[in-house]
This record gives structure tokens, sequence and C-alpha cells, in this order.
């Protein structure tokens, strides 16, 4: 039996999975596409690397959303196919994996369908390839495996056939039966996996994923609306069984607890406040409800906050104290002066200022984290602290002890501002500034600068996100505190896949998009590559009207940017249609590039110092965070960590 | 509102968790019956500590099948209860939770329920105490919480009200309006829990869970059978999306993938030649099917093996000679002899062989295993092999090569016997022995051992399970390495908890209960305590027909038994009803009891040594591994890790 892999199913880069492949004693590989255009490596090295290594190319993959097409959108899809078939042309495999559409567009027709597979089919001749159309178990129309055998009968061209995966059949309770009575030359490829019957039942649920209020889905306000006019006097409880409070540190697990329940006290005083607002005749105290029961439970409230209108500061710390504002001069930032009474900097663009400060010994946000992770030889640049402008800074950071935050002990020489914050549970200093007045912050004047209106020409305009990194089991504790203690929202998280295991982004924004940050998740456990050095580095993402400009200007400042692959670039000639000339700006200038539905956005990435990066982007109308060009960081960030610390140049 | 939280959802002991509870703030707390019993500290002392800070002890949980029972079954329940209730009096809780019954056995019939909740409301108020009835989600009959309400207004009695816990009634969809209508003062407590909507949706399995062949439940030899009468000659290959692979080592990964893979092709060509020969009208070749195909994807067999028939013997290896030897001494273990050309040793007992090397420097079985978590001073003894008894060693050699496994190089001098092995997956060295003959074996002729009979009286007659921890990202791996090389069963898996988090144990057994192997798999990201120090410790089980006298002269040679809190062999009498005298003799000797449908169970720990620790255990037709006694076990192991590296006693 001939044996092969896809390259999704493992760890690393590209390189490192077909060496690993080869030497299992695979025969062959699935080439997965995300893995070729975050690869440096061209298709055509790709080819000779596996022939050296007697590995054959199996297998391209997959084809999305390119047939159920309604007409009009499937010239679209051939001109792909058109492109992907030269693209495996290159690599050397004779097939592609074709999926059943998922889209809820998907056009459920079987004549269009078959004529649709056998148009396709002709391209496919045209390069050589051949086509195996899967029917994934969750494609709109076709999820059946027998259903995708008869469409590509129907579409009745040679280079046309099917792909079976045990997945997709066994996971909906299909019968394999029905493969024995298939024509053998007609199926083109098979996948297997296995996998565990996976009944989520209540049971598994609540002795595993239980989550405190406020960090999962469910409506407690309105149990706890419910439970005030019962006239229930006794304690309010948690019960939560969680395998990863199980294993977190006790003192944080309880901070966390108590957070949650004095949010879910306020929220439902403020609900049922509203709610007797709303009905002016009713008598009684705030917890009286259709009874008249009066609040037995005697709800507590917290200093009333709104989201923060933006960003104060960002306060950035390093050992390398020329490195890092070698990056801001590069960037386009100039320095607005130094602090009075503390060694500390400031640096000025557009709405952006940016505190530089120097680490001592034992300085690190995040002690806890193995050292092995962190080699002493790496220098030290970490999101220290982040101001935000909020309305009314006192009540905030009041609000925020009553939530069990610990303050932030930072000293003032008399006139000096006074600047309240507490620590975040990742480590991060978080500071209520003002919101913005008239002039500038009074913090700024300690560092000399009476006026940011300097009429320099800024590229940059302010801060679009800042990403901050956080241990996996720590996900829920982040998104309650954002969400209590800043009334930021959680929007919902996406995972990017990395070669160190899945990071989840998980995007907290104010509800205007004023102050976005995304926490980013990162895999603990990982053992192909370290924590820190793939997953961990954190970064400020700047907002600018001209990116293109922005780049050039670094570039002749010297900037070190994060190479981006030349298949990255081929990549998106076929999924856009972009033009020769706009992409040989996006390669000159190692820029990014992402659309959706509202529109464009180009941005690209600095090398990284210590645990930090950069990011420019500019955003024409566009929404996301470009998490599809996420894997393509990771990718280059993971290369040029293994680099540093193997010293070892593969496949050279 | 006052706030409390269960112990059940904190790591640590409960001295710790208590502790934590207090410092953030909380009110009070549910002492979960687990953490008590498994603690040193007496009721009457976590009442003292409770109350220095200021901490109330709400609620003790849970008191399970307790109600909804047979009359004759009730009896019982009544006499757990009081006792129960006395175990409040002394710690001081007010409030007993009692959920509704999960068992098949439950019966359905509401006045009965009521009535025995009322007689169990009278055993109460004799103790003073209350009982909130709760239903739980999964609760074989009362699974609503308006439900339990009814029945507790039925009960009419004034020391039994109902619990509310907003996961059992979210979970299920139940609506919370009707909670307005109770009467508050029935509702005794309240639970509130929050949880992510789960649908595990065929695209987030597909996505994140599955697995190589043989690391599932999917009937994959049924697939393959099917492909090979298709006629179906390309290649098969395997896509698995898991997040644990992205995570783990390429290699290994690549290794574990190919593995899977020729286990299965082996598995298919075996099932569908034993189905010809069941037909042996049918022509054709083995891979001949219902449409006379042969057999085009030319699929490989592997050497043919059974399951071992027992332990040839068990490898330490220590860099404490002097304590491992003592050790073995105090269970009653003989030296045989030093081998003639190597620097090892073999100690004897019954049909036991244990094989004692000295470890050198870089010898760690798990040699990635953080050196946070393998303090440097920490003492090095460990398992390092292990030897089955296999009908055809040299079969079974070859099989495991072909399943990718690396071979252990062992040296022998000419004239010595010849022992052929593996590395698993988890860095254990795996040895092929011969099947007992007559005489002793011939490797245990170079240690100078020429008859093991020796007419000594040995009170361990042989090893019961050999203990073997593996990461817990390395689950599926294992399972399928002793699955494929050794032809051991997976029995169903289990989870323990423990101070650090869950430990899953996961039985491989062969079919006939010869060799049994339970694999401990430890959580990795552990903050609370380390991985190595708490789960990490493995341990050989060793049979005896009389564990009470192995314990005795154990405690006369000076061993050091893993200490039994007094708070378990309370919990016994609870339990089981066990007699005073029984009682005695257990806590006397530092026996654990347990027992199941076949019979009793009597078993000691003793204490660590390295990563290692042994078991003696008595089965009196028992079937099970102890898993009720484990988490006692892991919490004392944590405890005293705890107080090595901290050197903090606390609450002193």
């Amino acid at each position: 039996m001939r044996t092969s892999i896809a390259t999704v199913c493992l760890s690393g880069t590209l390189e490192e999975k077909l060496d690993a492949v080869a030497s299992a004693g695979f025969d062959g590989v699935e080439i997965f596409t995300q893995d070729l255009l975050v690869s440096p490596t061209a298709p055509e090295e790709v080819r000779a690397r596996a022939a050296d290594l007697g590995l054959c190319l199996d297998l391209y993959q997959p084809f999305r959303n390119g047939v159920e097409l309604a007409p009009d959108k499937f010239d679209d899809a051939l001109r792909r196919l058109r492109r992907t078939a030269e693209l495996m042309n290159r690599l050397g495999t004779p097939t592609l994996l074709v999926c059943s559409n998922v889209s809820p567009d998907a056009v459920a027709d079987d004549d269009l369908v078959a004529e649709q597979l056998h148009r396709m089919g002709e391209v496919a001749a045209d390069h050589g390839v051949r086509l195996a159309y899967e029917a994934l178990a969750w494609g709109t129309h076709v999820h059946g495996h027998d259903h995708a055998h008869r469409l590509v009968l129907a579409a009745d061209h040679p280079n046309v056939g099917t792909c079976l995966d045990s997945f997709h059949i066994l996971s909906r309770g299909g019968d394999p039966a029905s493969i024995q009575d298939m024509d053998g030359d007609k199926i083109f490829f098979v996948q297997l996996a296995d996998a565990p019957l996976m009944r989520l039942d209540v049971l598994s649920w609540s002795r595993h994923h239980r989550v405190f209020p406020g960090e999962g889905d469910f409506d407690l306000v309105d149990v706890m609306t419910r439970l005030v006019r019962s006239g229930y006097s006794g304690p309010v409880s948690l019960e939560i069984f969680n395998d990863s409070f199980r294993q977190a540190d006790v003192v944080r697990t309880a901070v966390d607890g108590l957070r949650s329940l004095r949010w879910l006290e306020d929220r439902t005083r403020s609900a049922m406040a509203s709610e007797l607002s709303a009905s002016p005749g009713t008598e009684g105290s705030v917890g009286a409800g259709t009874r008249g029961t009066t609040d037995r439970l005697e709800l507590q409230t917290l200093p009333k906050i709104s989201a923060p209108s933006g960003w104060d500061f960002v306060e950035l710390r390093t050992t390398d104290l020329g490195d890092t504002t070698r990056l801001l001069h590069r960037l386009g930032f100039r320095l607005g002066g130094h602090h009075r009474s503390k060694d500390v900097q400031v640096w000025l663009q557009g709405d952006v200022r940016v505190v530089v400060s120097e680490a001592g010994e034992g300085t690190r946000r995040q002690p806890d984290l193995d050292p092995r992770e962190r080699p002493g030889r790496r220098p030290v640049a970490e999101i220290a602290g982040l101001g935000y402008e909020v309305e009314d800074p006192a009540a905030a950071y009041q609000r925020a002890l009553q939530l069990g935050s610990d303050p932030v002990n930072r000293s003032e020489l008399p006139g000096e501002a006074v600047l309240r914050g507490v620590w975040a549970p990742d480590g991060t200093e978080i500071f209520f500034g003002p919101a913005p007045g008239a002039g500038v912050p009074a913090w700024l004047e300690e560092f000399g600068v009476e006026s940011e209106a300097t009429g320099f020409a800024d590229l940059i305009t302010g801060i679009d996100h800042v990403n901050v990194a956080q241990k996996w089991q720590h996900y829920d504790e982040g998104v309650l505190f954002y969400t209590s203690v800043l009334a930021l929202e959680a929007a919902a998280a996406q995972d990017v896949p990395g070669p160190s295991g899945l990071v989840r982004s998980q995007v907290m924004r104010s509800p205007d998009g004023a102050v976005r940050m995304p926490l980013n998740l990162a895999p603990t456990a990982a053992e192909q590559g370290s924590f820190v050095g793939v997953a961990y580095p954190e970064h400020i993402a700047l907002a600018s009207t001209d990116v293109r400009e922005v780049a050039r200007r670094a570039m002749r400042r010297g900037l070190e940017f994060l190479t981006v692959p030349e298949n990255y670039y081929e990549d998106l000639v076929t999924r856009f249609d972009l033009d020769p000339a706009t992409v040989a700006e996006l390669r000159e200038l190692n820029l990014l590039y992402d659309r959706d539905e509202h529109g464009e956005f180009l941005h690209f990435y600095t090398r990284t110092l210590g645990d930090l990066f950069m990011e420019v982007v500019e955003r024409r109308g566009y929404q996301g965070f470009g998490a599809e060009d996420a894997p393509v960081r990771l990718a280059a960030q993971y290369r040029l960590q293994s680099r540093e610390t193997s010293a070892e140049q593969r496949w050279t």
C-alpha cells in the first residue's frame, strides 16, 4: 500500500515536515496550500528536495469554493484553477483536491455541478493534472461520498475523479459499504483519519468546561434577577469544574472567581434598575420584582465606567535602548523628551505616544514563564504598560480595585501628575488616563513636551490595535478582566495555525472600535519550537493613511522588515487576481494584503526585538485584523528564531 | 451579596484553597468531600482555620445516591447521612448538598421521593443541619430545577430545601423565569457557573479532534476492506487536524502516523483473509472481494504476534543504589546476583525480577522534560525498561521495527543471551523475552542465578501492574504504540483529580489480564505544583496474597510508607460501613481499601524515590486499579513535594 500524509498533520515548517515524513518512511505527501505559501522555498526547490528525499508529492490541496457555483462566479474559479494547475506543474503534484462547497450560496443543481466539474476537468487536462472531488461532511449540498461519486460519474471526464476521506464518511454515519461498488479507477485519492466518537453530553460539558460568570455564554443576569425576585437571601456560590482551573495557580483563580461575582452583581443591579425606571409605576427598591420582594441578596454595585475612548500611551520596557529607539525612529517617531525625574523617554508621532523605559534585572512582565523559553541571552523588549483614555479615571481605578486587581505602585514627585493603574492578569500595567481635553496630558509635560502639534507631516496617525500575549489556559481570565475592568467587548475568537500549534486570536474592543486589543493565546505545551520564540511575540499595530510611504521611508532609514515569502505573493495573485504592478509594489515593500467585504488592508511587520515587533497598517474600509496573513508571520518568526537558537540552516 | 466558591474550582490542597479564597475576599466556601478526605487536616482544624481566615464554611457537598432509592437501599443512605451530618457538625457546615440520583436504578416516584426527603430532613434536624436538594442536569428522573423544587415542597420539612445551579438549569435549556415564583426561603443554596455554548458540530470535531488510524473509534478496517474491493490503486493518505499534533515534535508525529497505516494495513489484510477462509468457495487472492477484484493496494502484512503472557522483568535505573535496593529489601526482595559483565544487579521475589542499574549523567528516560521540573538535586530513580514474555521474541522484535520503533542497542558478550528491544515513545526500553519454559531464563544465569525456586516463603507473588507516565499530548501515540507493538488493548480511560490538575489513567492490558499497564497522562501546563513532582511519579504494583503481612514486615524493616490521612479512614466507614477493627488495622498499616462488585482491594504505597514509588496490592476478586484512592496518593505526593521544594510547612 502506498502511504502518504498531509503536511497539515504535522508541526514545524514545510521543510521540517518533508524531512520528517521521509525519515519516517512514507512514500508520499500531500502539500497543504498554506504550508507552501508561508514558506520561502520555491515550488521547484520543494519538488527537487522531495525527489532527493524519495518522496512523491501526491496531492495539492485544498481547492475551495471552486464548484457548485452560480454561473457568474464560475469564471473566476476557472481562472484560479488555471493558476493553481500551473503551480502544481512546478511542484510536480499530479492531483488537486477539490472540496465540495460549504458556502450558503452553493448551488444545489446536480446537472450544473456535473457540467462545472467537466469544464474544470478540461482545464486540468490542459495542464496534465487530475481533480479529486471530495464531499466535506459540512458541505452545503454535497456532503455524502456517494453523492460526490455520482457527480463525478456524471461529469464524465477522465481527469475528474473523487477523493474519499474516512472522517467525512464516518462522522456523519455514512455507510462505507458503497465504496466497494465504486469504480476504483474513479477514486483518485484516499485520506484516512480516525476520531474519537464525541458526544459532548451534558455531563462531560459540566465536568470539564464550566467557567466563571462572564466567561461563557449563559445569561446569568437573568438567573440573578429571578433569584432576587424569589426573595433568596443565602450565599451565591461558584461551582466550576474546569480542566484549566485545576492546573492554574490557585491564588489567581480565586481572584478571577470573585471578580466574576462582583461583576455579575453589578450587572444584575443595573439591569434591574433600568427595568424599574422603564416602568415608573412600580413601587419598591431597586431589587423589587414582580412579587414586590425586596433585594434580600443586597447586591452591591461598582463604580460606573464606559469603555476607553482611545489610547493614552504605550510603554515599552527594554534592555536595548538603542535598538528600540532606532526602531521607533525608522518608523518615523521623533523623541518627545526625557522625563524630568525618571529614566524614561517618550516618542511621538500623530496621536501615538510611546514611553520607553530601561529594563533592569528581573523586571520581566511574566516572570513565571519557563526560563527554558526565555534564554538568558535574548534581549528584553516588551509591552510593559498600556494607558487608556477614560471618562473618569478615579472611578475606573476604584472599580478595578473592587474587582480584585492589584494596584500598580507608581512613584511620583510632588507636583507630578498622578496616574493610577492596576496589574492585568497577564502582567501588563493598565493605566487610566483622562480623556483628551485641551493641550497635552499633564504627564507629558513632565517630559518637557509642551505641545504635540509640532507641524510634522506624520504618516502614522494612531494606534490601530495592540496585541497582547496570554497563556492558553488564562483565556477566560483575560477575557473577563478586560470586559469587567475596561468595559471592552469580546469579538468571536479565531484560531491561527502556526508552526508550533494553533494560536487563538481573541479580539477585545470598545464598542466604537477606538480601542482594539487582540489577545494572542499561545499553546504552552509546544514541543516544536518554543512558546516564547513563536507565539509570544506581541505587537503594536500603528495606523497609517499611507503605509507604502511609511515602508519606503523606513526602508531608507534601514528598518529590518519581516520577510514575506515569494510563494505568498504568488498566492495573492491566485486569490485576488491582483495586477502585476500592484503585486510588484507589495513585494518590493514587504507589504501583505488582505481584503474583506468592506475593503482592502495593506500592512507590514518589523523583525522581532526581544518579545516585541511593530506592525503598520493601512485600512481602506477593511474591518479584520489580517488573520489570513498571521500564519505567514508566525512561520517567518519561527524560522528566524530556529535559526537563532540552532544556528542551523536547513536545505542549503 | 454573600459570595462563596466550591473548593473543587481550585487547584492545590484544601489548605491552599482556603487561603486563596480568603485572600481573594470571598465570604464563604463550599467544602468538596474529596478535598477533605485527601487532607491530613482534621475537620475541627479546618473549621478553626476557616474562622481565623474569616471564611464561612457554607456547604458540604456532594451527598450522592441518597434519595430516589428503592426502600431496601434507603436505610444505608440514612446511615451515611447520619455519619455525614456528624462530620458536618465537626466542620461547622450548616448545609449539605443532596444531588438528584443519576443511577439507572433511581426510582421515579414523586411521592416516595418526597417521603424520603422528609425522613432525611428528620435526620438533618437531629443534627442541626439543612439539606439542599439539587436536580443534576443528567439526573435519571429528576433533572429540572422546577421538579426538584416541587419535591422539596412536597417533602414539607423545614430542614429540606433546594439548591439551584445555573449550569444544571441553563445547559438543558431550562427557563430561569420560574425561579422568581419560588419561595426564596426554600432555596437553601445557589451555585453559579457559566459555560461556553458547546455544539460540537462536525466541523469543529474535524478541525481539532482527528487522530491517526487506531487512535480513535472509527472502524477503518471496514473502510479499507471496501476500498480494496473497489479496485482502488492510489495512495492511502493521512489527513489529521489535531491540536496536539500541531504542537508535538514533528519527527515523532510522522513516525506515529506511518505506524498507524502499517498497523491498519496488517489488520485489514488479516480481516479479509479470515473472511476468505470462512467462505472457502470464493476464488481469488487474499484481497479478492465481492467483485472479484484483486488487491491493487498491495496491502503489506506484519509478523504475527499475540499479547505477552507475563512480565519477564522490570529494570530500574537509579543514582541511589543504596536507597533503591533498601526499598526492595524492605518489601521482601532478595538479591539474586550481580551480572557477570555489566554493572547491574537483579532482585527476586515470587515471579518478580527487578533489574537495578546505576544511572550515569544524562541517562534520563525523557530528556525532553523541562529542566525546571526536574531539579538537579533530585535523585534519579525511574523505570528504565520493561521485559515481556512473548511467544516469538524474534517476530515481535521484527514487527516493532516494521512499525517504526527504534531498536535498543544492547551490548552482549559472546555467549551471553541476546535480548531484543525497542524504545517506546515514552522513552521506556521494551524487551521481548521468551515465554517461560523450564528453569530460569538464559539472561538470569548471567547474574549467577541458577534456580529461582529457592524455597523462600515469598509474600509477593508477581507484578500486578506497571504504571508508566506519559505527557498528556502523547496520549494517542502511547495507546497506538502499546496496541500495535505489544497487542495490548485499551480499557476505558478515567480522569483522576490531583492538586495540579486531572491525571488521565488509561489502562492497557493483555486480553487475559496477565499484563496490565495503566498509562498515567499528566497535565503539562500545571502551574500549581510541577509536572514531575505531582503527576509524573510512576510505579510498579506488586501482587500479594497477604498485603497486611507484607506491610507488617516492611514496617519492621523500616519502610517509609506514603501516609494516608485520617479523614480518608473516616470516609471509608461512611462509604462502606466497615467495622472499627478492620479500619483500625488498615490505619495501623497505612493500607487503603476499595471495593467493587467483584470483591475487595487492599493496598499500600511507598514514599517516592526519585520519580518512582512502589505499591503492594491484594485483590480479593476486585478488578479495578484503586482509582478512587489515587487522589489520596496524588495529594500526599504533592504535599511532600511542596514541602521538599519550598521547605514551607503550612498551617503549623
